[in-house]
């Protein structure tokens, strides 16, 4: 695969630059961009400068709101609805964590939901925040239909993502960040790509029927929740998923379940509801960190079962990914993004990423 | 299958019975015979009067307190650490969703944590008593080892339960209740017994292999997380499975991960961490009962793969099983069950429970 290597500088600055000249202002330009590069940088490419061009769209068009600032439309001291005002998520995102940590610095906890909000990138973005404080952070997010509950045939909730991050000692973290299904729906199509099967469990055909041809889960199927068919559990998942609707979408009376809009499909607001929060440890049994440092080395100091594939915890694969990309003085980008994001900025008068292949 | 039909009254009063004869005070002996009566009236068997004998023991034995309150430690507007002193896991549970609701009430929310307690029975007993409130209910506890994380071959993690529970309108409700593992141990015994395969993906051999060998799995494997084999996402169940631990025995200060004492063998403190949490949905969005109810409905409507197999929400398969048993006036236990119990009771000089076979 063609690779070329572009700074987590250049990235945001280029997203920030191409933000900015669909409309955005500097603020929520900034931010966005800062989400987006987090996400490539973390390795999850599906979150980050290759969705570009949705969020360029949504400002062009008028579809998501490029001035104004979220608005708290009722709190109490551990609790917030927030009307995120159909602005871009992160800014949405951004304000709401911040309310969720200064709550929990005086309650104890804060639980901050946000209606009116959009894409808001990885959902650990906003539960690593936490971690600056030595908190436990929570980020929660609705997303549009593409799985498929147990025993049907229709896509009626989305990968609906939850995150938990929780600090240990000397900066070492758990930072579980997660689609509420199987998989993602961009790793069915890369199996479709390559002409691939798929494993048994991560998606069904339009007949609601388990199966291991990519085509038929993008061709009117959908993906399966976590735990694949019923009898592995898939139950469990779709239960997982509702749980995320109900912290997002009904708690924060946003759209919700198959009302929220089609994947790709930006002809009306999307209006999401998000879920953010906060726990303060030192409200709980002192010696937090310690503890949590001494999990996460229970876990990785395990035999493996394999002498090459360590036994990692949540957030290992990511920061594994992260000294990659220093080691190499950048994210690996696939030469294809880097041109088509060169194309989308051209019609925006902002200069081209550079690519070093 | 021979099943003989014993109603909730006769269940709870034998237990209760039972307790008291082993040194329990009333009161603990009643809070605990209603958590199992529940877990069998809901179907989840594995979770009630079969257990009781495990209870007895742990009264009779002194290894779990008979006398003394719970105290709670630590506290502010929205937050509780409270000290299980060793008693029977209800009394513990029961005292913190208590506490839990009381600071949803004031505070929008409650999170309470309780280090120093014992097996409670099904995690949704906790989080359902937040619906009478009108309240989301959650409820988390670690547990002994039986899970072998992604990659490893070694158990260190519990089946780490979590319950979410949601008010619909008119009664009606969403409830959660599941393991972070694939399935619980019992279901992989009950393959075993009968000399069939389990299905890929619920548990793996010693060597850490996926393995559909019941035998296998019991003898020194482990049950695998939620998700099964690395490539179908097992390594979210793991990630939620260190969730729970997180919530529970870390938060709490308790045992955690693989120095919680090994499964049935009850030679020392227990000291679970569990977390209890409501949520007051009236400090979001104005209509909640009414949203989650239509999030309900719209999934039950749903058209099914099969005719027979209606699609559900989580708390459905339940509410099925207590329709049963009211049609048939009691819940259906196994003769060998009652059998055994009966057993127990004999050498407690508590009356036997009446067998309708």
């Amino acid at each position: 695969m063609s690779r070329c290597h572009v700074s987590k500088t250049d990235a945001a600055h280029f997203i920030q630059q191409c933000m900015e000249a669909a409309g955005s202002n500097t603020a929520h330009a900034k931010a966005l961009a800062e989400v987006l590069v987090e996400g490539d940088y973390r390795g999850h490419f599906s979150h980050g400068l290759n969705r570009l061009d949705m969020y360029v769209k949504d400002i062009q068009s008028g579809i998501c709101s490029a001035q104004g600032e979220p608005l708290v439309e009722k709190e109490t001291a551990a609790t917030a609805l927030v009307d995120g005002r159909n602005l871009l998520g992160p800014v949405v995102g951004n304000f709401c964590m911040d309310l969720a940590i200064q709550k929990a610095r005086e309650a104890g906890i804060g639980w901050v939901v946000a209606k009116g909000s959009n894409h808001y990138g990885i959902a650990g973005f906003y539960s690593m925040q936490a971690l600056k404080h030595g908190m436990i952070g929570m980020s929660f997010t609705n997303t549009s239909p593409l799985v498929v509950p147990t025993r049907a045939k229709e896509c009626t909730l989305g990968t609906n993502p939850l995150s938990v991050a929780a600090p240990a000692a000397n900066g070492d973290s758990f930072v579980l960040d997660m689609a509420t299904s199987s998989v993602a729906l961009g790793k069915v199509e890369l199996y479709a790509r390559n002409n691939e099967k798929v494993p048994y469990g991560w998606g069904c055909d339009h007949q609601g029927k388990v199966t291991e041809n990519p085509e038929e889960v993008l061709d009117g199927g959908g993906l399966l929740s976590l735990g694949g068919s019923e009898l592995t559990g898939g139950y469990k998942g779709y239960g997982l998923s509702m749980m995320v609707e109900i912290f997002c979408g009904i708690l924060a009376g946003a759209a919700y379940s198959k009302n929220v809009r089609t994947w790709r499909v930006t002809d009306r607001v999307a209006n999401l509801g998000q879920c953010f929060v906060a726990i303060n440890p030192n409200c709980f049994a002192p010696g937090f960190e310690t503890r949590v440092s001494d999990l996460l080395q229970i876990h990785r100091n395990l035999e493996p079962i394999s002498g090459n594939d360590a036994v990692l915890v949540a957030g290992d694969p990511e920061k594994q990914h992260m000294d990659q990309c220093d080691a190499k003085g950048g994210i690996p980008y696939h030469i294809n993004v880097v041109k088509h994001m060169n194309s989308v900025a051209q019609k925006l008068n902002v200069a081209a990423l550079p690519m070093d292949v």
